[in-house]
């Protein structure tokens, strides 16, 4: 069930990341850490009042725009920031509500070639590079 | 251009998995570490007789067979190894050929819950696991 009024974003994802906009399905969020243009999709489902967890638990038409939201950010991504290599992936293990992490990666990055969760510390943006990366964001 | 006959495993892919069968759009392999199942996706997509790297090159059936197929083993580990979580990825950091890590993830297995990419060494499947494991995945 697709509910819009229920949709509470998990605290750990509240914390870490910037509001930017609610797309058809999902919440776009930008991660709160400038060492890689890092963006969260979180399709606003609950079923029972919690969050899903997996992306099977979709029905087929969210899965379908999912997709299409990944695709269109994926390639944001990849233009905007002339990435070298879009990772995507829905992992889950600490943050249960089900999340989507697009980040765009190259190969000077901190952590290249492993992926960039739980290496170093977060860099925060300031205001400004907030607002330039969120403007950017709503034209999309 | 979805060509069958050009196919080419990646030479990393092809040395740490094994061939579990031709879905219709991907290659399915198991990957030879028992300390996860751990089932890759490998679309058999190229361009200009190189194989495709991010999802967003894949054309919009395509992309829609994909994550039926995603779906179907995602759930087939959750089900069948009755795992805590299922983690969906797709990154080609290292191998570019694109590739869908799903990955099946308990709250005791060793990594958990950090990702499982470049942490510990593998633990190599006997032929009698292997077999097991395989025979399963066939009748999926």
């Amino acid at each position: 069930m697709l509910d819009l009024d229920k949709f509470k974003l998990d605290e750990r994802l509240e914390k870490d990341t910037f509001f930017v906009k609610d797309l058809k399905l999902s919440r776009l969020l930008i991660m709160n850490d400038s060492r890689y243009p890092w963006l969260i999709l979180v399709p606003r489902v609950f079923f029972n009042k919690e969050p899903i967890t997996e992306l099977f638990e979709l029905e087929d038409e969210q899965l379908l725009e999912l997709q299409r939201e990944v695709k269109i950010y994926s390639e944001f991504l990849k233009q905007e920031f002339q990435a070298t290599k879009i990772n995507v992936a829905s992992l889950g293990n600490v943050v249960k509500q089900l999340h989507i992490h697009i980040v765009a990666r190259y190969e000077n990055d901190e952590t290249w070639p492993a992926p960039v969760w739980g290496k170093g510390k977060a860099s925060y943006y300031n205001d400004a590079e907030l607002a330039e990366f969120s403007q950017k964001l709503q034209k999309n």
